[in-house]
């Protein structure tokens, strides 16, 4: 784990600006922040391993997810959004930034994901493609949630699981994974973000099913989860690990 | 030019979404409208014929370049930056569908351009690049641009005329051309992109220098991006039609 952070850090310290103009910078670094669980990016480097492959061929991707998904938060924050002034304990980007600051933050935080994911070793046309699939997936995601008359079930595909999917999928690709796993990698990880959801449910006690219900939906997914794992080839140990320790987090 | 526009207009239709959230499908295919002058499209694909290629190889590139250039105005026009409620002479995105919605369509379009971006036939690394790169420049040019004190050819440089010289790198790289070729077909398009705000300033009347330094920086900028297209091996001569149309839009 903390092997798989310092190489999501260091890459992030890489590819986030620094010039001018410098309190835009700023903005988009502390958008970003340092530390934190990261763990679409180290879903993304342990794919490439679970896929055979090496890490580090995929830290670019890896560093990628992470920009797209702070992107997402620092416009949900915003105002006409979820209006909140506080992400992590400190002030949200738009609370210290400004409102027009933290929409422009955001969009450029996008822009350098993609331009970051196309960095990979190999496979940079396939990579790209599934991080712009499960980038507007996310956003059709969030737009089901804050609709009125919501299919939950599509909100929790697109809105939580895309960006694991997309992590997992970008991961195998960097380590030259053929079809058939990218495919396993993918319903891991699609199972694992909708596990990930449940237990966020249970951890709010905002449940959109009974608890009985999402605590069996939870165990099941993560139980799917793990299942797509045996059928990899590589060392398939810490994903295997994560997924069981996301779900019980309330324990 | 109505061959390069059908090509334009056929593409973007191709990938713009027709499915779930359908009210949001709407809102993204409003905000790239139909019709109009597709300018930065059209340089992608007069571009690739300037290398020397086919414009159908860069139909994909071009569809993802006026892509982004719409989600920047969707962005541009929300309440918290210019609060413009009309755009091309009808409502803008945000007082049609609302603010949170005109948000994330700009999101969604952003993620739609480097998607589509990423199926042109080769070179997707490279086109990747440069699309992230002058994606985040633009960016950063509309910072500076709402800042205080600004930098004026910065803004310049970047506001108007990144998106100019990532749709002809794309076109040039879509095309398969060597590094030189890509270097000129940028130069060319850094001039255009000057000669086009230099006009657009004669255009309203904004002087940031005096009318006759402007009329000056116009024709000289135009004179350059000529000059570049002399040491293009393919069929120019759209391009070179266009730059001496932009300059006396006025007259």
């Amino acid at each position: 784990m903390d092997r798989y952070l310092e190489l999501v850090e260091r890459t992030l310290d890489e590819v986030l600006p620094r010039g001018r103009p410098e309190r835009f910078s700023e903005a988009m670094r502390y958008a970003v922040g340092t530390g934190g669980k990261r763990l679409r990016p180290v879903i993304c480097l342990a794919s490439a391993e679970a896929a055979g492959g090496k890490a580090e061929d995929a830290r670019y991707p890896a560093a990628a997810i992470e920009l797209l998904h702070n992107y997402t938060l620092v416009h949900d924050d915003l105002p006409a959004m979820d209006n909140d002034i506080e992400r992590r304990g400190k002030p949200s980007v738009w609370a210290k930034f400004g409102e027009a600051n933290a929409i422009l933050a955001g969009d450029a935080l996008q822009a350098l994901a993609f331009r970051t994911a196309a960095r990979a070793p190999r496979n940079v046309a396939e990579i790209v493609a599934v991080l712009g699939e499960k980038g507007v997936g996310v956003v059709q995601g969030q737009v089901e949630d804050i609709g009125s008359d919501k299919d939950v079930p599509y909100v929790y595909e697109h809105k939580t699981a895309d960006l694991f999917v997309a992590a997992a999928a970008m991961g195998g690709y960097a380590a030259g994974a053929d079809a058939g796993t990218i495919e396993t990698l993918k319903e891991f990880a699609l199972n694992l973000g909708l596990a990930f959801q449940y237990e966020d449910d249970l951890l709010d006690g905002d449940y959109t099913y009974s608890k009985e219900e999402t605590e069996r939906l939870a165990r099941e997914t993560t139980r799917r989860a793990v299942e797509a794992l045996a059928r990899l080839k590589g060392d398939t140990s810490f994903l295997r690990e994560l997924a069981n320790k996301l779900v019980g987090r309330r324990v």
